[in-house]
């Protein structure tokens, strides 16, 4: 399959055309950002380590049922991928309050929940990112009742899938991040990437940060903590 | 019934204890606040035209069987209510977007909404009301999935009875805040007040302000505002 002309680029990946009007390819960067693009820089090779983690979490999540956009992996960086009609939404689930939670309820980072947690925020980069609850959505027409109801059941579910596996590798899925899309039969189909770009992963032990916290916040190590998570998952040392 | 010390003094209403300890005294005062404290002033005779227009409320939403904390009106300030355990929410329900759902959202005030739309926040100066979702109510067991089932129900059905009245009086209801407690029974109970402090009024025809966004905006003409509301709804001429 061919590149074609970029259609979109967002702050982690770019997505090209091909000569398949329902297919795309996604072309992971090493690019990084954070507070809605207002700090910007590079995390060396994590373009390839993402493409690797999503591919083994979408590997584990479709082994359970949970479908997703991709059609093949072309190499390190690119991925063929379904055109789905992406539902406008940043779908968060959180086991354990951190970052925005934990500032917007007041509560110390690290305090588990006492059930999981979905936050749904509108992707609009102007209105950075708002977040809204099912009233907006319906109201707003970005999903639709029964729609919202598959992806917060789907989310549920590949929450549990996650926080079981990771647990096995000594990992604490504190929150994580996910993007749905209708595929061509209206079907809600997993899309956009699970990575350290957008899951927090603490060791279980020293509770380490091994995500994009790192980067956000300065701690140094970035590209450690990328291929910590690689090697934990797959066995594969960079 | 006679007031004993004061139990809770809030930015418009202060609670008195009572002899009698599942009973509360609540003062309406003419203070004003807006942001979240930031902005303080005085609306003159507030506190009395938000008491007249808070039973006028409560007494249409009774006939239809919405029941409330309100156990006797005083005198033109004070309303002896029952004493309930208060749902820390402000239930917000909008008709219109104005305010911070305009922000929010990025629609330009006056846009009709689709259907209502009710927003959660809950109740916490230090931490500015942030708004909530049902997961974030559930997992801090701010009320329990029935209470809240309860008091959505509720919030739908009184914006309804609003609404329609409302029009019979030429005035648009934009959004409103309710709180709600449960009695000793544990049933779910309408509290607070209903008036142009938490409310907002607009004439259908000029879509003039008839609310706090005077105060809050500096549009002067504050106290005119609250008198045509009670005038419209009461016939009383202050």
């Amino acid at each position: 399959m061919e590149k074609k002309n970029a259609i979109y680029e967002g702050k982690a990946k770019i997505l090209y055309a091909t000569e398949n009007p329902d297919q795309l390819i996604c072309y992971y960067k090493d690019d990084a950002t954070a507070g809605n693009g207002a700090k910007k820089g590079t995390i060396v090779d994590k373009g390839i380590m993402n493409n690797k983690i999503t591919m083994f979490f979408f590997d584990l999540l479709a082994k359970e049922g949970i479908s997703n956009h991709v059609i093949e992996v072309m190499d390190d960086r690119n991925v063929l991928i379904k055109k789905l009609d992406i539902v406008p939404l940043e779908v968060i689930i959180r086991n354990v309050a951190a970052g925005s939670l934990a500032k917007r309820l007041g509560l110390e980072e690290g305090t588990p929940m006492s059930m999981p947690v979905i936050e749904l925020c509108y992707k609009n980069d102007d209105l950075g990112d708002p977040m809204v609850n099912r009233y907006h959505v319906l109201a707003c027409k970005l999903a639709s009742a029964e729609e919202l109801d598959e992806i917060e059941a789907q989310a549920l579910k590949i929450n549990k899938i996650m926080v079981d596996y990771l647990k096995t590798k000594n990992i604490d899925l504190i929150d994580f991040k996910l993007e749905f899309g209708r595929d061509k039969d209206g079907k809600i189909i997993l899309a956009d990437e699970i990575s350290p770009d957008n899951c927090r992963f603490w060791d279980s032990v020293t509770k380490e940060k091994l995500d994009k916290d790192r980067f956000r916040r300065d701690l140094g190590n970035v590209e450690d903590a990328y291929k910590e998570i690689l090697k934990r998952l797959t066995g594969e040392v960079r």
